[in-house]
């Protein structure tokens, strides 16, 4: 079923104890399409500025990702992030943040990308999120978003009305106490899926990430790696993934739901393991393949039935 | 098969933010017996002085522990541990540690209690840990271990000595990190199995467990709870539904070793619901199945084969 990405397109200067970058690809858009590119051909909404490489583009699409929703505004210049991470990669200081192209954003909506099925919203203004929504003339099936603290600071009001319209909300632990103000994510759960979603995701890092509905809960782990080279991009690929697994199998149950949270974990392990998005690009199906059969292998044991009766 | 349980038997007072205790029954040999008798029928190695109430006693014999090796030093007093733990339950300290009779602390070991195939070494000084094992006529078939950062500032020569003597390592995530100067859990894991245990198991709070062995890893999760009580003896009931598990079957398979896991970490979380050892004390058969199958629904999906192949 068909997918309509909504993020920001960026550069990013990455330094982690491993190694730093210049200006690479990035962005929260960025990193969606690409992971959910594996499952499903992604139209991606954004905007970028005359600064941004022709390469990156073909990159996109050659991963089969429509980029007609991607703005161009040649006389503006990109977003661009720039983070240093700590030691224990857990934690992570904003150098920079230049909003350009984003400050004044009015996402376009090509007439091929109406009537999709799914809309994925990466962490953008909680307004102009809503406004992606009330542009499709037909309410996509399943709107999944994600969203970060600082809306939940400085436009509370603005989020509360755009998580309202979303069936899926993917955000991590530290933003779902907040937003809950519960420290038990059991709690938080409750407290955030009576705000409108359906279905709730907690990511948390390298500890995994949750599956809430009204009335069950599933968890998976974050397999564990030996080393976590570069953590940007990590949620946005879970998300990725994740979305990417339901439009492929066009199946909203909960059971698929966790099959598409292993999906999600599995994108995000790859992520990791380097600069940007650089692992993200050309994995092959059998790379994704026998990561989410460590997932299978790393958490399913047999129970023993006359254990248990 | 017969399982000796060696740790301290111990008054705990303990504050969180939901309330706060006097003296009540704590110690890891304690928390290990009971949380293990609801699977074998454990024997215990310890010491008390005497101020130990006799109805403690009473509780822990209507548990089916033999405690024929727990010494009675009349004119000594109990080991006592006093604790407040902080609002987010992940950091506590500690304000009262009173050794009294573990400071000199002489295991014997019951002739009744000659032959055991499982030992579980709550954590104490390696020195007395190895006397246990020493005083055995015939090594147990499986010996498990937990200790912690005391001793390895303290006595890392004598740890190192004990740990090269056992099967399994229980140890949380910030102990296998001093251990192995790692901080990625996978590389600490593999230093750690070096060391000489077969297999390794470290505990991460809220976060679950995983078990190593040379070649393979496992994964459970803790049970999201809507309250964490007080995790007071958490770790210690998880070490004692595990080598419970263990003995219960006889079984020391990796795939049993995963149930057996999940046992520990069912029974960590009934642990954490009531202070100190309050809700380990007549729990049914059925309530355990029951939460085991929780964490049955929590992790386990069904994954389809074509999306693998």
């Amino acid at each position: 079923m068909s997918l309509v990405v909504v993020g920001s397109v960026a550069f990013d200067a990455i330094e982690t104890p491993f190694g730093k970058t210049d200006k690479i690809l990035g962005g929260a858009g960025t990193f969606i399409s690409l992971a959910s590119s594996y499952f499903a051909e992604p139209k991606i909404i954004s905007v970028v500025g005359g600064d941004f490489p022709e390469q990156y583009i073909k990159l996109l699409e050659k991963h089969n990702v429509n980029t007609e929703g991607l703005q161009i505004k040649k006389q503006e210049k990109t977003f661009f992030w720039k983070g240093i991470y700590h030691n224990d990669m857990n934690s992570r200081d904003t150098i920079v943040t230049e909003l350009n192209v984003l400050e004044n954003f009015n996402p376009i909506i090509p007439d091929s990308y109406q009537g999709a099925d799914f809309l994925m919203l990466g962490n953008l203004s909680p307004v102009v999120q809503r406004q992606v929504i009330k542009r499709f003339k037909k309410r996509p099936k399943i709107i999944a978003m994600d969203t970060m603290n600082f809306w939940m600071n400085n436009s509370p009001d603005e989020l509360l009305k755009t998580i309202e319209l979303t069936d899926v909300l993917i955000i991590n632990d530290e933003e779902a106490r907040q937003l809950s103000k519960e420290y038990s994510l059991v709690k938080a759960a409750k407290k955030i899926l009576a705000l409108g979603p359906k279905y709730l995701v907690i990511k948390k890092g390298e500890h995994g990430a949750l599956l809430f509905d009204k009335k069950e809960v599933f968890f998976a782990p974050a397999l564990p790696l030996e080393d976590i080279f570069d953590p940007t991009g990590a949620g946005d690929t879970f998300a990725g993934g994740f979305i990417g697994y339901l439009a492929k199998n066009s199946d909203i149950s909960f059971e698929n739901m966790k099959r598409a949270v292993i999906y999600g974990s599995a994108m995000a392990s790859f992520c990791v393991e380097k600069f940007g998005t650089e692992k993200l690009i050309g994995l092959s199906q059998k790379e994704i393949t026998q990561r989410v059969m460590e997932f299978i292998d790393l958490v399913q044991f047999n129970y023993k039935l006359r254990d248990l009766f």
